[in-house]
């Protein structure tokens, strides 16, 4: 059996720290020269660490320092690698050579997205769900949404997130002035509530001793544990939001990847159109992290306190602080949601779920405790009693392999690694091997 | 001679006047169900207009209700309107087709832009100004970066725009939450300053009178007048800035229509890099409107009052807030960068200045005065006595033309309409005999 004592060895000096990493951040090579009167924005000032995957990144590239001849594989970002479908770069290319035409030629379009793809969204991605293409507005990726939505809904709501979720949550609430200040003992913000999601809870937060959130951002399938809310877990959710008064900003960004009944959208539980705003995109649905393209949903019914609809004020802000995706990424997106193109992209979603599974079968093999690898294509694993960062730098000194400590995610991350099942068959392969050499080499 | 009194005429009351549409906004149909508990976000509430272009929009589609079969042509959004040239396609097409091939398939790229981009701006678009690769963040285009720059400075600053200038500095302003209330009385909000650019200033703010801002919008080639600052202009804006510890936010999106001796980055006068931060676009610079691309220089030398670089906040926000722009319209904006395709968009450039030429004279034959198109795409028409929306609902009512009225950029532009060059040159001629034949009818 795995021995996860392994993973408590000293750390070798050579490998930077995150919170070196951080000191060098905060104090950057004194300056000589005018300084402007603008104070340094306090926001700003409370973000404690660089955002968690430049900082992997800088791991890596110190790694490669030591090891100039490494064959790294990187299991680390979940950056998509298949090759897109013909069909989908092909109305790219058509769309493009237009550009050149005077037929062809588009400049802006509206700031909310071309209407055929805003009713595609609507048609094929929300079928039978009742969503309307004037409440999908087209951005130019989930994350930038997170923050346009956090600009929206302003700096004096009280916020909660899954414990671990997906960092942009929790800095754009810093950087919009919700979290307050940040507390070292526990390793959070005062004023954000870090709702535990763990193994014990079935990966869903226990309700009866959450506060009252005004804004609770929930990620299924959840990004890092790659559990899927069931459809229980979210009736509940909405329930709670509807009690409470609270708004659901739901991140679906891997609902493709559910492989089982869970709901693919807040929007299949009743009520949640009431209580939720859906973020999502074209990045790991479509393999369009580069082309940059997603889309969020605001219903209606979706009212402030007052009355007012949320729908109103956040078309504004997509008129004032965005000017439309790329009607090149647009012409893409609409082709992925042609029946051909859906195929088309389904057939990588399953790639991609394969190489979850080959993953979740070598560490399994381990001994180790695998979470997700089954609705999403994150695979999550605990290392009981290990740090994080330890066990990432660990794994990448002896296996050149780039994971993500799961402590990068939330406190609720600590002793976890997640593992990305995103990339080519060979790599992943070759990742598993690697990894039971390790145990072996323990072993013996 | 042109007689001005037919811009005072009784406004016909089946076109909706902004108040109308402020209205219509401010009080939705009402609302019954379920509201939350989430209180509509203050600085939202405080926006007074809908945005201009989209209101402008609206203005069209009831004229054409009005006038189902009136050919109408659209000088008020400055959006282009010639094909791209085919050397920037085929760069993105190569782009596109790659990304179905497995060498040639691009994941996430670096949020803050690809390495050859950044380079190609500083060394092409800068050359000889000393801008480094890293001081260059790669965008979606300028807007984004205007909000993204206000969520790097935060609420707590004091900001002075050019009154008129584009209606982002002020709406991204309020959203933040730097505005204040509006006053009616005087159409400005409380906190910011409006520093008044008009002809009797050579449209430049006479800074004796202006406060101590922390943060100067300044745009140059300035929308909605079409003025160039001169060198003399810059240099005393850098030294107020200076003086004041103001950080300047120069907007040089229309900088490649100068044509004189006017400096097209504010990183030519000595002491910017202390005091600057340039937002520029490959929009009207290459056609790239509906593409989407643009950037932002931050230089190392600008400090915060506490010696910390401003370069380092603002990195952090691209990799918090945004996720690099599509990397197909980076391989786009690469191809104009290159020897050929600089020429190119150069030649697309000129041809637009052709047609600020046509729209001056004509307009100058009226005996109007008329300012810019000399340095910008914008020919800034006065009619001395009149409100600005009347005159843009006359013109539209009697010839089918949109323009821009000048009060939609501040309360400096009233008396004002902007008229943009960018359109077909058979577009543009008959334009412009339209608005002679709208003469001739009122003289005889």
């Amino acid at each position: 059996m795995y021995k996860t004592s392994i993973f408590s060895y000293t750390l070798n000096t050579n490998v930077l720290q995150p919170k070196m990493v951080v000191a060098r951040l905060k104090n950057p090579s004194p300056r000589i020269g005018h300084c402007t009167k603008v104070p340094r924005n306090s926001n700003m000032e409370k973000l404690q660490h660089g955002y968690l995957f430049p900082e992997i990144e800088r791991h890596e590239h110190m790694h490669l320092q030591k090891y100039p001849h490494a064959n790294i594989i990187d299991l680390g970002i979940g950056d998509t690698t298949e090759p897109l479908p013909t069909m989908v770069t092909s109305s790219m290319v058509d769309f493009v050579l237009g550009l050149s035409t005077s037929k062809g030629y588009k400049g802006y379009g509206p700031e909310q997205g071309e209407q055929a793809l805003r009713k595609a969204i609507a048609d094929v991605y929300y079928k039978d769900l009742g969503i309307k293409p004037t409440e999908v507005f087209v951005s130019d990726g989930a994350q930038c949404d997170i923050t346009r939505l956090q600009l929206l809904m302003g700096p004096n709501l009280k916020i909660a997130v899954q414990d671990p979720s997906f960092p942009a949550y929790i800095d754009s609430s810093v950087i919009i002035g919700q979290a307050g200040d940040f507390v070292d003992k526990v390793g959070k913000y005062k004023n954000i509530e870090y709702m535990k999601c763990g193994p014990q809870t079935n990966f869903f937060p226990d309700l009866h001793k959450a506060s009252r959130p005004e804004l609770i951002f929930f990620c299924s399938p959840n990004n890092p544990t790659g559990h899927a809310a069931t459809r229980k877990q979210l009736e509940q959710l909405v329930d709670f939001a509807k009690v409470n008064g609270s708004i659901i900003i739901f991140d679906s960004a891997y609902s493709a990847y559910i492989t089982d009944d869970s709901p693919k959208s807040i929007f299949e539980i009743p009520g949640a159109r009431e209580v939720a705003i859906e973020v999502s995109s074209f990045s790991k649905f479509a393999g369009f992290t580069g082309v940059r393209l997603g889309w969020t949903v605001v219903p209606e019914e979706l009212l402030y306190s007052n009355g007012f609809p949320v729908v109103h004020d956040f078309n504004r802000i997509m008129c004032t602080c965005f000017n439309g995706a790329s009607n090149i990424a647009q012409a893409g997106g609409l082709a992925c949601l042609s029946p051909e193109g859906f195929r088309a992209v389904k057939s990588l979603i399953n790639y991609y779920m394969e190489n979850a599974s080959i993953l979740v079968n070598a560490l399994s093999s381990l001994g180790l405790t695998v979470y997700g690898g089954k609705n999403a294509p994150y695979v999550w694993v605990h290392f009981p009693g290990s740090k994080s960062w330890n066990v990432f730098a660990e794994i990448l000194e002896k296996t050149h392999i780039i994971t993500v400590p799961g402590s990068g995610f939330g406190p609720g991350g600590e002793e976890y690694i997640r593992v990305s099942a995103f990339g080519q068959r060979d790599s992943i392969i070759e990742a598993s091997e690697r990894l039971k050499y390790l145990l072996y080499q323990e072993e013996n």
